[in-house]
């Protein structure tokens, strides 16, 4: 049910209804936008006949679209012009050493054209627009998911806008205009921000890139794992970890590994591990109650921004990812994200945004607890770039020694720091 | 006289004498470290053994060690982990319609590890240093140079020592500290903080990354030079454009051009145009003078901060580029460099720092005066990430678009700028 040869049809995650792909059709119009999220459900007998670890192997495209093949567009079709994805996967030793790990990687996902794992999604909402004919993509936004649409549109020529709520940090938005993006700061405040975006998206058929709301964005960000387990030679590691706060990334990073499973590249599936910030932890806070896919909201209250989420709107999909793979929700305080953000630094070179090193915090406590075992090969992604939020990292660098502009003055500071 | 196969030696750019290539060689003895700058001097003969259009097509390493075979470094010696280099190629038709050319490259080298195409320059510091056994590198810089350094450097676990003015800015400082360097903030200016770093390399034996001092630096730069030549499938282009501060990169933009010309991979060299800001411009200043080689410092009056170099430490090889190419000096206002940080972005998506979008800036001169022909192919790189300086960013976005959270507000809104 669909011009596109891999994909079945769209299906409510609430209800099981489907539909099929067509312009338009974002949620399930029996359940609502809230909980009838659709997922996109693929003919995998088709996709096996298009891919093989030898033509992987053999595919010199380093971007995402490596992976056309499991994404929801046409083979060949329309793309945006920015190189999204393909990142490097570090086998990070010194850094595993030092939270007690034999084999650890470490998927920078910060080197993305606008700096975070969002190009992944941005990208397919692009190329589905630019399949569409769509003239105008809009979303609801002040962060990563923005600015990466911003210029992943412009790439092409297509416009964005995008709506911003009136106290919006000037820093963020000035990155969207740069792109060339419209935006519109709503005198209000988030809620009637995301309102006016919804309103106007029915009124003008601009093209929605809200997230959660529109299936695609997870088929994008499930490239991440897809590269992972090409990258690791289709070895599986024992677990993947990831920051969380929509619940879009680990949706899709979970649903990567399925889609190779069923696509029978790979014969094992990963555990996955969630990590939320303590400060706003709504998905990580049911799982320990033991609540299934029953979440409440919660206040906002962490550094790490990209995932101060207290709202998440693919909540389900998030749940169900760890609990089908039979992994965890851990929370992690601001104070061991920056922490975090130092050891990383120090020990692998990546410099991650407080919400792109969560994930690695709370790999630390999973490792402390005995959850996740020495022996056992993780993976945890850095999601977006430090350079993002340069007044955290500030908060977590510590200040530089002071020296006198003498050789004497000098000498005395490095024997400070162990240096002869 | 090299224990590597495809180096000859080293020679003195003033007064020719040659140096076996040696740990703590950097400079000339007969002229001093001001004039006696080092160029790597290879054996083309050993190097055309290695290389073939072939052999790169094949070469499944998508980063800068893709052209070791033109580098100081011993064939699969030890690297720093970051993935360097490899940087996307984009045709930018319509931002080449935007200046009026038919056929214009974008090379975005803002996505580098760090950010910038120092990556390049630091990266084989550190696999040089990991090659003579030093246990520390160290620099006197601010900006990208010093992350650069400490990003490469802790991705292997060598120790990095950055010496930076008292007066540096605190985030740029944040970044340095984040990736575990050392960093001594020097009470005083920033000529007694070189001076102090000089006299701390020789005492302590330190690798010196100091630009243009170790000559590795413009071999590492070069390699922008051999990605765009292969991205384009050897085609050379009519005109390559860069901004310049210190020289370095445009010396090495140039060379790696000539290393491919003298290992028979192409048969036609670009013209170089290199284009430095209004407010600092002793290079463009001495070539319009007519001077040779005779430049003047200058004060540092710009917006682009990493080409503000009154004294660039590479002036000569930068010079011999330009003339031995035949091609173009240029000069930029600030102005035009925050317009084309605008103009970039909306019609490209990509989103470079100032002293990234001023080679861009002067390319847009160099059309208007007939310098450069609509019809000819040009290339222009982006040095850095704009992310590295937002609050120039801020300067070029403006404002955005007030709205009152309803949707008649929206629709005035709208109108304003053209949507009906």
């Amino acid at each position: 049910m669909s011009e596109l040869k891999n994909v079945k049809h769209l299906q409510c995650i609430n209800c099981g209804k489907t539909y099929p792909m067509e312009p338009g059709r974002y949620t399930c119009d029996d359940c609502g936008p809230k909980l009838g999220i659709l997922d996109f459900v693929y003919d995998y007998e088709y996709i096996k006949t298009k891919v093989s670890k030898e033509k992987f192997a053999a595919n010199k495209d380093n971007s995402m679209w490596r992976y056309e093949a499991f994404m929801p567009v046409t083979e060949g079709g329309p793309r945006p012009k920015l190189r999204v994805g393909w990142s490097p996967l570090y086998k990070a030793d010194v850094l595993g050493d030092a939270i007690d790990l034999d084999t650890l990687y470490v998927k920078d996902d910060g080197i993305n054209p606008t700096a975070s794992l969002k190009d992944r999604a941005s990208a397919v909402a692009v190329a589905r627009a630019m399949e569409e004919g769509a003239e105008v993509i809009c979303c609801s936004s002040t962060g990563n998911a923005a600015s990466s649409l911003a210029g992943n549109a412009a790439s092409v020529g297509i416009k964005s806008v995008i709506f911003v709520p009136g106290r919006a940090p000037i820093g963020k938005v000035s990155q969207l205009k740069i792109f060339g993006a419209e935006v519109m700061s709503v005198q209000g405040s988030y809620e009637e921000t995301f309102k006016l975006s919804a309103e106007a998206i029915d009124r003008y058929g601009w093209y929605n890139r809200n997230a959660a709301i529109n299936p695609v964005m997870v088929e994008g960000k499930k490239t991440v794992s897809l590269e992972i387990c090409e990258q690791m030679d289709w070895e599986v590691p024992d677990w993947i970890v990831f920051s969380v706060g929509d619940g879009c990334t680990i949706a899709g990073a979970w649903k990567g590994y399925k889609d190779l499973h069923e696509a029978g590249l790979i014969d094992r599936l990963p555990k996955v591990a969630g990590i939320q910030a303590e400060g706003c932890a709504p998905l990580a806070h049911a799982w320990e109650r033991g609540d299934g896919e029953e979440w409440n909201p919660e206040v906002e209250n962490t550094v790490a921004d990209s995932i101060a989420v207290g709202v998440p709107r693919n909540a389900v999909k998030a749940l169900r990812a760890i609990n089908e793979s039979g992994g965890v929700w851990e929370t992690v305080s601001d104070e061991k994200i920056l922490d975090t953000m130092r050891l990383m630094g120090k020990t692998s070179g990546v410099f991650g945004e407080p919400a792109g090193c969560a994930g690695m915090a709370g790999l630390q406590v999973l490792v402390e607890k005995g959850v996740i075992k020495k022996e056992e090969i993780v993976v945890c992604a850095v999601t977006g770039n430090g350079l993002k939020d340069v007044n955290n990292a500030i908060k977590a660098a510590g200040d530089p020694m002071k020296v006198e502009p003498t050789i004497e003055g000098l000498n005395e500071a490095l024997k400070k720091i162990g240096y002869e």
